[in-house]
């Protein structure tokens, strides 16, 4: 299969300045002796997650002649494809399902994309239709090659920041953001171990990994997770990358996870969603499984439900 | 008075770069039409607030030779020591007050500190007689060139960052933070406005500005104020710089700083304390107040007591 390369992630590096945010690499004071911790806080972008960084490279690649962009999701990608298109001055419709929380779809709507709300199951016929119809382009938001390279902007950043890095741990999911960062770090410093962590609940991603090919979960198994931005599964494009560049895969429980978005806060003073924290947890509590020496842990995202946050600060 | 200078604080730049963190420029999607906001994150620094700026800097401007250091602070400053001087391998001791919280005490010990336990109004006296008796060099909070110009570096982050800002809004309380990033800034930018955000119940800076000379405010009505960060007041040389370089003074009352730190956390995914969140504070309440255009808010510090962060996020 045809793999992103560093070319591209370079490149997208350059489209992305001045709307993804240059996030720091932040060391934390509570490291464990002998593993120097530093974290990537992409929960500080502003959809509160890296997803913007692939939706804006995507979208600007399409050039200013679109007739518009479309995609699925009620969550931080669908919120990154409509900062995208704003900044970009090209209309966006978001398809959402009917029971995604009302916040999210105002949030949506407050950065000027159309929203369209459908049963779940109509959430991808609806967004091709829409596509059809108005001439718009699908922006998925992991199974994309332009989307995976503006991921991969996160590696070229960790090693510009830290050039002697020895371990980057990475929340895996439907595996863009792994795919654009594994690519780029191993690029750059081959002797980097990349690994990626998924909740137990969700742990698809390591089954297929230890299987050499794609293991399915069922979509209820996985949306058994709090880390609901942890239940999607791997594309034969993502997987290919994990593959060829991913050196492990570890997973936390629930309770580890939750209890690094408290960490987080306290210690860290970022607010992170439980997909955000995942890295964390692992850092924390697979220190054995891990790798030793200087880490970067990757906070992926901050969107916590108001209710979970006030309920891990307490 | 001889004011610190652009090139100092530009030598500062070049010191504490690799200990104090690049934070970056952060864009808020919910500004207001007209205002566009940027947060500048202190609080993301190793120990949480600004302060490690100033205080590495005067430190490693004391050579390796020193004896040591020492300070009173029971707050950032004091950590902010005990982080900069383990970092360039100097002992340090901290002298806090008898009623300073466990919680600091422990976390200043935990960075490698001798910490002294003193009754509040021994807290100077003290510091200065184990600085004779130690051979070690006194690091105060804010009254000394160094530490402003250590400060002063923001400055020179924000408009490298931003070219065509407008507004930097500076919380004020010694007056050491906001004299290092007026100069820098009034150095680079002349056009660009400079205003302090002082707590209503704590505003004898903004008092002092508008009598042209220093007003004294009693430290039992200082210490009224949430936001135990803002206490404090100018000193002569402190005061000279806000003078020269400082446009205007606003105040937010305790009721708006606390909003602030929801704001922050819901909106921005960043815990601030009182202190730090003045200056989203005044941008939200006082903008008849104040010029218009591209803001930046200077998020000074996030050492915030967690009961006070649990009732915020509720």
């Amino acid at each position: 299969m045809d793999l992103v390369t560093i070319d591209e992630i370079r490149a997208a590096a350059e489209m992305i300045r001045g709307t993804a945010v240059r996030t720091p690499l932040l060391p934390c004071t509570w490291a464990e002796a002998g593993r120097p911790l530093w974290l990537k806080p992409e929960n500080l972008q502003p959809v509160g997650a890296f997803k913007i960084r692939g939706a804006y490279h995507a979208i600007a690649r399409l050039g200013p002649d679109v007739g518009g962009v479309v995609t699925y999701s009620s969550g931080n990608h669908g919120q990154a494809v409509a900062y995208a298109a704003r900044a970009l001055g090209i209309p966006a419709v978001i398809v959402v399902q009917d029971n995604a929380a009302p916040v999210k779809i105002e949030a949506t709507r407050a950065l000027g994309a159309e929203v369209v709300v459908v049963p779940l199951t109509e959430r991808e016929s609806v967004a091709a239709e829409i596509a059809e119809r108005r001439g718009a382009v699908l922006v998925p938001p992991f199974d994309h090659r332009d989307v995976i390279a503006g991921q991969g902007t996160i590696g070229v950043e960790v090693v510009e920041d830290l050039p002697d890095v020895d371990l980057v741990l990475v929340p895996v999911s439907g595996g863009g953001l792994i795919s654009g960062i594994a690519t780029a770090v191993k690029a750059l410093r081959p002797g980097v171990r990349v690994v990626g962590v998924e909740p137990e609940l969700s742990a698809d991603a390591r089954d297929s990994l230890a299987a050499g090919e794609l293991v399915h979960w069922a979509p209820e198994q996985r949306a058994r997770t709090v880390a609901e931005g942890l239940q999607s599964e791997p594309s034969e494009l993502t997987f290919a990358h994990l593959r060829k560049f991913v050196d492990d895969i570890v997973t936390v429980s629930e309770d580890e996870m939750l209890a690094a978005v408290t960490i987080l806060a306290r210690r860290s003073r970022l607010i992170a969603e439980p997909s955000g924290a995942v890295t964390t947890a692992a850092y924390l509590n697979r220190g054995a499984d891990l790798p030793a020496g200087r880490t970067v842990a990757v906070v992926s995202g901050g969107n916590i439900e108001p209710d979970l946050l006030r309920r891990l600060t307490a």
